[in-house]
């Protein structure tokens, strides 16, 4: 088509609300627009880009005999009643009422429509494994949207659905599902996207994986080992400690330390440090506000997701109040007389000799030895992973922590809805059981997004060729020269019937808005039809990730660009 | 893919709640689950059906130069308050509140969102005129959700805005447009569509035209002429009257009717017909509960579309209170005394000698001239038309009335939406101007559902090839027989790599439940392998519609089958 008629502007500042480059980038080449918090119309450029994306992945699902459905948006309560999720999901999951006073939710997610929808025709053991999926748009009413479509409320998700007979069965389908979205990732340009051991979340279930595009701008922390290549995201990740400590135990001491607030302060003071200390972080349970007092080495921190696990409920940050007897920055495990959980992280498991609270102001412990000095009847994995922590796989102090954008990801349900929702089958002996689901989703805009977050320079995204909008720009610099109009006009309907995605530029633009505005659209090979060109009886044919340039005589150039086209089409299969 | 593994279940009876063919043979064939009031799930069937739809229309809508696009399905409040909207549309209209007390809508068309998209990028003369389209989710909070399909609370839509800077270059798009849609039409199998002038309704605008597909189980009434092939929906089509009447104006005379109620048993009491007598419909103003007294001939009824435009507000059938003076059963012209706007139909225009109410209980008049005993400012038009109607074209007595299902609809909604959301454009002089817009709409899932309606006996749908969910149904019966399985899996293979969409059952199922199943499917081509043609070393080819049934040899027959799709394929091009 003509750029010419391209709806949508592109300019070149910079808008002040996009904190990522991606976000940036996408405006600026109008690719989205702003309608309100977390939801962006999609110009045509994007949903070229998405539909590219989708089909993709609707390729990889349907290879392995995934088969595409479709589930409502929105949904009646009742269904989410049945699985539990109407009470236990948060704000997230956006309520509302219909003309009648049904009550309705909007879809985050479809575990409940899933269910429902092969309830009755699962009864039987030989109609399993399957799976289905469906590619749809999907609100979630986050609290923060943020970096455009990184983060929004409103988005288009494939979410697929297996069930099985067997934890085998749903393990090795499991196993296949994850090749597929190897196979998407790469295909959609960005090979580089790895995988992750997580936590569920409110997913239910045990085992899961995340697809990470790591970056500096992801919301995820994702613990690698630098050894074995071992990989979790950091709310999942174990922590192991090497403890063995030869050196005498001491004599539990009590010091004032007046003035001393933080924790390197007061080991600073009795001439220690961080990692010879016990500190305190306090929680509340958000459903009856009960403390949670969690004791670990002082250089670590809690990791709210193992502890919520732990506990299996909500938390908060404490208040302390006068009345819970805590002494705030003073706590320690010894004497400590109040009403609250207190949990003892494996960091501090044979440790000797540390400094910890002594539960009055201004006055902490020397030579706190947790096996000889506190009650301590288990030590649990509550602290967060940090660089240079062991891996739990080849035990090397080797993990490195990254950020990434979680692009995809796969859980193995179990039982969870198919339980709580009463989906059953007769086995071959007419028993019966509740089948195993797994779940698996992959959000298109915040991949669109990625890859392009992933592959841009300054001036633009760095489309891939399997999702990029148009295959190849033509630029006709001076399209008021006869010659360059004529030639130009020529090569892009030669292109066009030969079947390539062309944008046309014919604008009466100087060079430099031309070249601005494809750096903009990002489309993988250009063409330069020009004056100075045509005087080699040329045209230029340039990559827009700088990785070639040629000249090509101008009668061969529509072969050229269908040879390279292809080649890059190629080079991700 | 093979039929064993299709999720789904079906059946043979008839749901007790399916009033249509369509709905029932979609609920019986494993193509849709219910899941809410209007509210249903696609299985993969409709899926495939609803996606190849989608794709024509895309293809269509791209060879008119419409750039696809994605509008939000929720938006903010605020975007309908400034098209005045958010409270003009009634409850069909779901409106909820986010998270943050934000007001929100979601969407059930998109006019707002297609000039939120483009009112920056619009400001120039050059850039017009332009379309944009999306295919996406909707959601209308209809009070009745009927026929499956048909008429739902969500379904999927293509809806396309193009704008423009004349009434003139609108009308060129549109008729473009109204091509396109006959195109698409044909192309999914059901060229029988018709377009008929309709209303706009809460659209706005003047001119537009409905899509219909003529079946009894319809919700729109269509008046037809069998003359000149005019049409229009009952809600537009104009009514004409040829009243010349060359009898003498008799006395106005006051008769006593006690005890005969209908208007058919008034007439027949003074020996006179339903035609010659002036009946009276009363309204209410939904705004002011103020009364509406309609005047028309007696074997009329009041069409309450244009009664509605011309009031220019929604109206309510009347309660008569004493207080108000109406004397329901007896209202008349003559001597009505009472607080009301009273509208004259011109069927009524040029009459002579009618009876009408006469105000007083148990009292008529005959005689009745309405030029010489009525104060008739003017006549309008406010009368359905009926069978052997007056043309408005062609001014014969030759209209039929048909019932029939809006599967699109284009409207020509001139500045309604521009005016109220400020966009505005410069033209070549430097003036501004406001665009002016064209709107175009497909429900998808009423399409699917209509062609059902429209191609189907009572085995199952008969799905035309270039939407069929497959295009070649294989059963092998007897598939425990191993030559029928052999040539069977042979002639799958053969057809998947040839790039056929082959729908493959080799169940160890009887043959009646094999057909039983196709027939559901209704997959327009298909290949039965069995021992009794085995013996003839051939396969029977037949349609699902029993246009052929033909014996082809075993090893001609993968050759045959694709020419057989090609053929049907093009049948719709």
């Amino acid at each position: 088509m003509k750029l010419e008629k391209l709806v949508g502007d592109r300019f070149k500042e910079r808008p002040s609300d996009c904190q990522t480059d991606s976000h940036a980038l996408m405006v600026r080449g109008g690719y989205m627009k702003y309608v309100a918090n977390g939801i962006y119309s999609s110009y045509m450029p994007l949903r070229r880009i998405t539909r590219k994306i989708e089909q993709i992945i609707r390729e990889e699902m349907d290879r392995i005999d995934g088969q595409e459905v479709q589930f409502p948006v929105a949904m009646p309560a009742s269904l989410w009643e049945e699985s539990g999720r109407y009470t236990s999901v948060g704000k997230e999951l956006l309520r509302f009422t219909d003309r009648n006073g049904s009550q309705m939710v909007l879809g985050m997610t479809h575990e409940e429509a899933a269910v429902q929808l092969v309830r009755d025709y699962g009864q039987s053991y030989g109609k399993y494994p399957f799976m289905i999926y469906q590619i749809q748009t999907k609100f979630r009413d986050e609290a923060r949207p943020r970096a455009g479509l990184i983060r929004v409320r409103e988005f288009t998700m494939k979410d697929g659905y297996s069930f099985h007979t067997s934890q085998e069965d749903l393990e090795q389908y499991y196993a296949k599902c994850h090749k597929a979205y190897e196979n998407i990732f790469r295909r959609t340009g960005v090979p580089e996207v790895i995988s992750v051991l997580s936590d569920s979340g409110m997913m239910g279930g045990n085992i899961s994986h995340e697809f990470m595009l790591l970056t500096p701008i992801g919301e995820d922390s994702i613990a690698i080992c630098q050894e074995c290549g071992y990989s979790a995201n950091m709310e999942a990740a174990e922590c192991l400690y090497d403890n063995r400590d030869n050196s005498e135990a001491e004599a539990l001491t009590k010091k004032a330390t007046p003035n001393v607030k933080s924790i390197e302060e007061v080991c600073g003071f009795l001439g220690s440090s961080a990692e010879k200390s016990c500190k305190a972080v306090v929680y509340q349970k958000n459903e009856d506000d009960a403390y949670v007092i969690v004791f670990l080495r002082g250089d670590l921190d809690v990791n709210e997701t193992k502890l919520r696990n732990f506990v299996g409920g909500e938390l908060h940050p404490a208040i302390i109040t006068e009345e819970s007897g805590i002494c705030a920055g003073f706590i320690g495990p010894v004497g400590l007389n109040v009403k609250a959980t207190v949990l003892y992280d494996r960091s501090l498991q044979g440790q000797k000799n540390l400094i910890c609270g002594a539960n009055e102001v201004d006055a902490h412990y020397m030579g706190f030895c947790p096996e000889r000095d506190a009650d301590v009847k288990e030590y649990g994995d509550f602290a967060k992973i940090a660089d240079g922590g062991i891996c739990p796989i080849c035990k090397k102090h080797a993990i490195k922590v990254s950020r990434g954008i979680e692009v995809g990801n796969i859980f193995q349900l179990g039982t969870k809805y198919t339980k709580t929702m009463g989906m059953t089958y007769l086995d071959e002996n007419g028993e019966s059981h509740y089948p195993i689901m797994g779940c698996y989703g992959i959000g298109v805009g915040r991949l669109a997004a990625s890859i392009c977050e992933a592959h841009h320079d300054d001036y633009g995204p760095i489309w891939p060729m399997p999702i990029a909008p148009w295959q190849v720009h033509i630029c006709a610099v001076r399209a008021d020269d006869a010659e360059v109009k004529k030639t130009a006009d020529e090569l892009y309907e030669k292109l066009e019937n030969m079947g390539a995605e062309v944008m046309y530029d014919d604008r009466d633009v100087s060079a430099g808005v031309m070249f601005s505005d494809a750096d903009l659209l990002g489309i993988p090979v250009r063409a330069v039809v020009s004056p100075r060109n045509l005087k080699e009886n040329c045209c230029e044919i340039s990559a827009r990730d700088k990785s070639f340039s040629i000249k090509v005589p101008v009668n061969e150039a529509a072969e050229k660009i269908m040879e390279l086209i292809k080649e890059l089409m190629e080079k991700y299969n």
